[in-house]
């Protein structure tokens, strides 16, 4: 999954029917400091996330495992609203041997 | 899905015979404040979208979820036509905790 | 899908036993002006696409949607060979609204 | 699948119901030399990998073949942790012919 | 799919069940010319490819499509591996029309 925040919502009324009722989310991708990344994708919600939540988004197919996007014409979708993180960067690459 | 802007059209006549009939567009990548991007990509159009016209396009399994492109050797498909962008830049990242 | 040149050929004969007979064509990723970028692809060719030829790529499991290619080990299908590209960079971004 | 060192994790509690139960890690991408790159996926972890391991990463519909997984909205699975690297990147290509 | 070169192997025995018996070569992938990229992917192994040969990588659900992966968290899958590649670099691009 990617790590982003809600930016903003695009609206459509011309659209493939199986979408109808879906709120399409604008997700600027952010670094595990939060800071803006250049990229965003717009994901439809599943969780009720708002403007400023940071998020989760699944993509591709596993976009389509929700409840709401099974079988849908949607490549993203947002399927967590983060509580917190916990990094540690400085974590030392260990191998199991 | 991607925020693009539809620019041009490709013609193909020698082509696999499941996608006889479809528009493939172009579709040029856009940001938020509608500029262009330096990608594009060949969409199937399965809402009607005209040059200009600001779109969503779904990639992936996903570009084969409507009723036009269902099982067919396509991997991008125009799934909305873009009304209105909602974007609020500045929104400050807030975690549920 | 993307849009490229087809500029070459791959030959293996220790390969999955499931693509043979199967032409795996080296296609260059190209732009709308048709000049070369540096990304190419390897691609099944399903369409009888010869060297120097336009053609659409499409990747992932919908380059397995055509006959030739369906339950197959491969990513990326050659599906059309391009006649021709209407293109109008200036086109103005519009909105619905 | 790609190579990446756990770093941390993602907490969520509103989220699809189908991912209660599962662990968000975050995986920074490390080359060969297990030196840190810029990229991190948050993946499912399929395996009880803590951080500083390093791990292979499954992504995309792959990212759902675990009995963990399978069927659920997630796009990113950590299916193995990594013992040891023998890598020679000194190696000559050498063509079958 | 991708042109590699085998530079090595990835040694894991706390994995996922399912990819027990699995060879996971890294391939650092090359250009026409077999020089080396920055990329290098951990691939499944499927028909025998040692170190230095130049392969095909087959990714994303296509990876499983082998009777050695099928259905297993595995995104990648080494299918071919390379005699000869007839490149003309110089090939004018040609339309249809």
């Amino acid at each position: 999954m990617i790590l982003g925040k809600v930016i903003g919502t695009v609206w459509a009324t011309r659209k493939d029917e199986q979408t109808v009722g879906m709120t399409f989310q604008i997700v600027r991708e952010v670094g595990l400091d939060l800071e803006d990344k250049a990229n965003f994708v717009v994901a439809v919600d599943s969780v009720g996330a708002g403007v400023g939540e940071v998020v989760l988004v699944a993509q591709g197919s596993s976009g389509r495992q929700t409840e709401l996007t099974k079988g849908k014409p949607v490549d993203a979708v947002i399927m967590a609203i983060v509580d917190r993180l916990d990094v540690d960067e400085d974590a030392v690459a260990s191998l199991g041997e």
